[in-house]
């Protein structure tokens, strides 16, 4: 399996407290995390779902992606992230395949993970990210 | 935890053979499974990914729910799907919360499994299905 599991799927929202109200009655818990990404221009929170996470974003900028998605489409879906056991030869699998990976890909966050996302014509409209966990 | 897992995410493509090509690239295995569900006017291909699966989704006529979500919002994410233990169980705790439950919730399909949808509304903007596995 070189896609280990889906990582989280990520839900842009327009008010996060009022989304993490509403999120903790679907999960039936409330979220295990908060935290701001300055680099991503959001806020979010993550609820656990089995082996996964429901991530909801909130802009915190107008130009941050989470608020152009909204702008464009409405909250909603926004992302898929897949955990991958190696992000390099994930990028050498995908890119002889002609899948394009979106520039800054590989960096390193804040926990220490390796992430990418790929360019959305490559997955069928999906934006996915790819995350390897340190 | 009263939501078990993802069960699956469902993405809408317009020519599911190609998006099983691009699905198999990704995964790096070919899907499990092939099915028609004449009730949504879809054919319907799945990769397994850890304890969850992606769902491809292609509308087999013109006033599939699928084609109409591709003319307003090109292909795409289209629904979450959670797996819960009791589906009965799941709506009293929802409408409780004023979560809106779709028409048609609570059937039996054809593998025995009984699924309900909620109002996007209800989740900022996700479709999201419940299933209850036979």
């Amino acid at each position: 399996m070189i896609l280990e599991k889906i990582d989280h799927i990520g839900i842009a929202v327009r008010d996060l407290e009022s989304a993490v109200a509403r999120y903790t009655f679907i999960t039936g818990h409330p979220p295990e995390h908060f935290e701001e990404v300055a680099e991503q221009k959001v806020r979010v929170a993550m609820f656990s779902v089995g082996e996964s996470r429901i991530e909801l974003l909130q802009a915190t900028s107008p130009d941050s992606p989470i608020a152009k998605f909204i702008d464009k489409r409405g909250e909603g879906l926004h992302h898929v992230c897949f955990k991958v056991p190696d992000l390099k030869a994930a990028f050498v699998r995908l890119i002889n395949e002609d899948i394009e990976i979106l520039p800054g890909a590989g960096g390193v966050g804040a926990d220490g993970s390796r992430i990418a996302f790929l360019h959305p014509k490559s997955g069928n409209g999906v934006l996915i990210e790819l995350v390897e966990r340190a």
